[in-house]
């Protein structure tokens, strides 16, 4: 068993630090206040930069579906006209890939952004730090964040782009900015766990910004109706804000000293961690365990990884570590409500506090278990549950499940936590 | 213990009955199509005539909040200046006093219809019958349906008659209708039980009509900012809605030989129900049994019962039979998530099936108990459960709870069809 020592921390000194990293994270405050492309929103980004999900890789280590979303990123942008070129671009880094998490920014699975794709700004008004997430592309199971790129993948990101954006955008403006905690906590009591289920809270958005868009089209902003319809047909369409704001929410956890965990993410190549104690370094294990529940036509062998940043939620106290409020999902991911129910008591265990606004009404309205301890992790032996769409080997989503963080990661972490080890 | 013999019919014949009445609420297929004042809506509907709640009494048997009510409709209606007049009118016969339930429609507590009040025209499909529920006022507490009449009641009321109304009904008609059983089964999966929770219902019901408002605000169509504002605002709008699609529902329930309830109601003087083997007669016990949670600064003893027909949505398999989807509930009405999940499982014990469509996430989507069986009932000493709002002897909303049905009722229609007794 691995404990901090006097290198890392003294028990009590540990304790003061997770107790900071969580009021820092409680008191969060994250609000949507703009909508705008990618280069012009993101401090530092090149249009020759694709960014996607996981700790940071060298290009030959994308393999599969995160390989092939990266191409289809880079053809999407302009800024190769055949896979060919793409990938001799890669190669020789005329274009460059990123990690989101290091441009404040979080991917729904492969997580491909490039310079035109719009993102959601969400400032955290608390600290004063932004999180950013791009756009949902839609229910068709084809999407480039799964790794494919085609002619309908093509036509989809560009009405993103060309439509939706610019009327949520001038929507989320007019409005004055959403603030997006009550709307969560709000969605938790309406089945929704804003991870794999955002049915509520993407009706509870829409309602926001409601009267912005009645007067939009008074004045005549076109495609307001079109983008509305889309985004009414949309339940998924919250995920990208949740993390956003659940980004914006844990970059505030930053507390030297603190084992609480303040990311969590997974490439092609493994699941990985960063520490609140342990600023922006990663701890990387295997891909993650999963038990899913796959889609008519589609069979276990073809489950593929290929990245993902939603576990961001998870983070603060969302998603799988508040699956008790979204019982229905027992339908779309597998499990029952019993196992729901226990796998979300669970994670009580191995969480340093209740959060203070997110609820479970199952629960007699108990807080949700946030902010993963590390430590408690490695006494426990119990890792974090998260609620994740699943991508086949052919790219696309072939179904859903809960997947488990790998323990390697969490020894890892305190091992270096231990040692004082804070290097990169 | 009362069982049915051969003059209200042999077992096997009941157990034919109520298998065919459950399949006529089953095949129920409500849709809302059309706002219209009710003098032009329902059939038979006279300028000088009053509804309320429960089985028919005589004016000098309304009393307390009930009867004030009836005074401040025909106020609101014009039918008096004073209300001496009102009451002198009452008195007189020249102000008319009707049952809903007489007229296909059903009322929210004291239940006040007039003739120029909006209600919403709710089609059978299946069986051809429509159902009547007027609007909700608004979350004010002081509302002239919880026994109140003042100017902000008239005020409130006047903005339901010519805004609200006007582009609510406008919408439905650009809209084609709307399904109200896909949308009831949806809101349960998001913490609805459509009787005292109606907060996704609402915002579903936004949705269904929002390209319809769209266009209409494109059209200049007025008041349509200010009513989409004000039914974003207030989440019990729905509930107007499930009365109405229960009251078609249920009313399509009528079978000889059937024991199942068809309707449950009550006034200020008893809780009463029909049978849908006995037609239009009602069973009325004493007051029901109540057990809830006050607003800050009420006390037990103002409560106080001034009608309700709400409970058409528990005789459909909603609301009470249908709590263990919202427990929410338990900050506005009282009990735990674990006496609301308990007193939500008994109700299979005295109903004849599950709901095929309106289904409970937390028991792994098994359909809600549906269709009261007046000899189980019997059987069990168990009563119907409901989730209401309660009133306060001054008028006003004071509190929400639940209530239980008195034993007598059932006793009394079991004894009526044991004796083949279907005479009013």
């Amino acid at each position: 068993m691995v404990t901090a020592t006097s290198a890392g921390g003294t028990t009590a000194t540990v304790e003061a630090a997770n107790a900071e990293a969580f009021a820092r994270l409680d008191a969060a405050d994250p609000w949507v206040v703009d909508v705008v492309p990618a280069r012009n929103a993101i401090p530092g980004y090149a249009d020759n930069l694709v960014l996607t999900s996981g700790a940071p890789m060298e290009w030959q280590d994308y393999v599969g579906g995160q390989r092939e979303a990266l191409i289809g990123g880079a053809l999407f942008e302009g800024l190769a006209r055949t896979r060919a070129e793409a990938i001799a671009g890669f190669e020789s880094g005329a274009i460059r890939i990123g990690a989101c998490h290091d441009f404040g920014a979080v991917g729904s699975l492969a997580g491909i952004y490039t310079a035109s794709m719009p993102v959601f700004v969400v400032e955290n008004r608390t600290h004063g730090n932004i999180g950013f997430c791009n756009f949902y592309e839609g229910k068709e199971p084809r999407r480039l964040n799964y790794g494919c790129y085609d002619e309908g993948v093509h036509e989809r990101l560009v009405h993103v782009n060309t439509v939706l954006a610019p009327v949520v955008g001038e929507a989320i403006r007019r409005s004055g900015g959403v603030s997006l905690k009550p709307l969560i906590a709000r969605a938790l009591r309406m089945g929704d766990e804003v991870h794999s289920r955002n049915a509520a809270a993407s009706l509870l958005f829409n309602r926001e910004i409601l009267p912005a868009t009645l007067d939009m089209v008074r004045d005549g902003f076109p495609g307001v109706r079109e983008a509305m319809v889309h985004l009414a047909e949309n339940d998924y369409f919250f995920l990208r804000l949740s993390m956003a704001a659940a980004k914006a929410s844990a970059d505030a956890m930053v507390v030297p000293g603190s084992t609480l965990v303040s990311a969590m993410a997974f490439s092609c190549r493994g699941f990985a961690i960063k520490l609140a104690g342990l600023g922006d370094r990663w701890f990387e294990g295997p891909p993650p365990v999963h038990e899913g529940k796959l889609f008519a036509g589609h069979a276990e062998d073809e489950i593929t990884w290929m990245g993902g940043e939603s576990p961001i939620t998870e983070t603060i106290g969302l998603g799988g570590l508040a699956q008790a409020c979204a019982l229905t999902l027992q339908e779309y991911q597998g499990g029952s409500p019993e196992i729901m129910i226990e796998r979300n008591r669970q994670m009580y265990e191995i969480t340093h506090g209740e959060n203070a606004v997110y609820r479970i009404p199952l629960f007699g309205f108990r807080g949700t278990p946030t902010a993963i301890d590390a430590r408690k992790v490695l006494r426990t032996g119990i890792t974090p549950v998260m609620d994740v769409g699943l991508a086949g080997r052919d790219g696309g989503q072939i179904g859903a499940g809960i997947i488990r963080a790998p323990l390697e990661c969490f020894e890892m972490a305190m091992a270096a936590f231990t040692a004082g080890d804070t290097t990169g």
